[in-house]
């Protein structure tokens, strides 16, 4: 069963969102429950069975406050993958929910969120606590059962004060839609 | 979300045991999240579905203190699903947790655990929490990352002094294995 | 691709017949392909994959002269597969192909018809072409392309006069339904 | 089971090859079966069921002399599907046979060779025998047993030199790599 990581979750960097009115940070949504689900529109592991499940996810978690995350990881064949593409692919696979691309570092093929949370690849989940700390990180798939206990008990967990007033604290240190923290500074 | 239905969950009928050393008693396991898996050995879904499910749930939750039990609960073709066949069935299907043959109440052909917990037929489950109320009752198999869920949160469940006691006073309605309870007297 | 075995079939030996009004041998089917399917009703792999993989035989090929029969080779667990507990198997699963009871032998475990076609266990397979030889014979399951692609071989051979002599003079060796081949006599 | 339609296949229409030093053409198969199959690669259906399936027919039928041809029949998203990404697509899901681009028109989203064959849509399918006539033709995926049957059919035709000399004649009005027959002229 989960055990709790008192990780603080690195902020996303995204160049480009879809599905979304406006862009998001994962700061804004402290106090809520987020599943991060990174992949790329050519990775065969990513269509077959990690986009399957989060929307398995989204059809049994979708009257909670949980709130799911694609980042669009690419670090290989980037023209192949381009926004554009992206685009397309979420409308044929009927993803709804807000989907980044994940925003290159301008010297490496790894993107910038990738790094931050040191993913070693596609597919990779990450589950955020509404402390905001990262609860389960995860390269591949893993199975409905585990992944539907994971969440259950990450949308158990209660909004205390406590927690309130720290994210206020983080969030100072969030600007242009990223929070910089020190743990992550390098990047 | 799974709400829990204030419910006492009646007590099972069992003639004969398989995987246990002796006969168990639901009420002897208050304390822990019970799952019982009510099928039929020549259910094809039970077969299917249901049976694999349970096996993916022992995996899951097998650190844990949730007790799965099978409920052998025949209500057709008696003869062709005797315990003898149910012994060979246990084995050749590695079913190792403990397997209770429901008790025929000598009249009809529905027996009486299936008749307490007013099930509809098989696979049903019933997923029980730690102060012996019915949480959920389900006819046929729902997705796993429900079920995953579901049992995450009856685990989760604090063992209250408060439930302690009360379970005290409704065992004092049970005899031989069995608890009367008022609502399911007509039993 | 399959190669023809130029093999001869030997009969089956079946002490009771399940859906067919009356006794079936092999020798009576010379001219059509036959597909034989040995199972056990405990086996979980005929249950979970041979079994469906029949039906969808029937399914894709029912319009031809292929004949499907089942024939439930029990070498274990002989009282939990009785006759009885076989026939609501075939009413539970749908299965209205005949279905015919290996004949025991009366001093092993191993029946009769399992023993002629040097079965190794359940479930097996035999496909027995128009000229009543084996054409292919297998231990498990193998793909739908290929076992498809063998049935369609064995339906497009001819029935050619040279044939139906040859099965003449093979059949003189039979009698009372069952043909013993110098090859198989042992048995 | 297939019935032969003898419908001469018309020509496919390529602007560019992978998976293949030269260009080919479908006149130049003439005597071998050939299994078209028209895919896009972000069309859900293609990915999740028809590659694989080709995949398997590929295993299966892997040392015939049976051809698998794809052909990129994008008519939507164009920008999205690039010859670009559909290099980088081949390469994450192995596939290692010849795959055409459907040539454009230059008028409308349909390329053409989609039209000559008057598919429908994506993922379709054409089985061609060894005489260039086309066997079946469907739009989604069939079984694979059916497959399977379909294409030993194929592969059991003879190449008589009847077909030879037909095949000589239909050549004569293909030109460029391309066979513009009356009944698909007006492409």
């Amino acid at each position: 069963m989960p055990k709790t990581i008192s990780t603080l979750a690195p902020e996303w960097a995204v160049s480009e969102w879809f599905n979304t009115p406006s862009p998001l940070t994962l700061a804004a949504l402290r106090g809520r429950p987020v599943l991060i689900h990174s992949f790329q529109l050519l990775c065969p592991g990513c269509v077959a069975e990690s986009i399957p499940q989060v929307q398995r996810i989204e059809r049994v978690f979708g009257h909670t406050d949980l709130q799911v995350i694609g980042i669009h990881t690419v670090f290989e064949h980037h023209a192949a993958m381009s926004p554009l593409t992206l685009k397309a692919f979420l409308h044929e696979y009927r993803i709804k929910h807000p989907v980044g691309v994940d925003q290159a570092d301008g010297q490496t093929d790894t993107p910038i969120t990738m790094r931050r949370f040191a993913l070693r690849g596609t597919p990779s989940s990450i589950l955020i606590g509404r402390d905001g700390s990262i609860i389960h990180q995860t390269f591949g798939v893993e199975e409905d059962m585990m992944v539907g206990a994971r969440i259950a008990m990450a949308l158990s967990a209660p909004v205390a004060d406590e927690i309130a007033t720290t994210t206020q604290q983080n969030d100072a240190g969030c600007a242009d839609g990223r929070c910089e923290l020190p743990s992550h500074s390098a990047v």
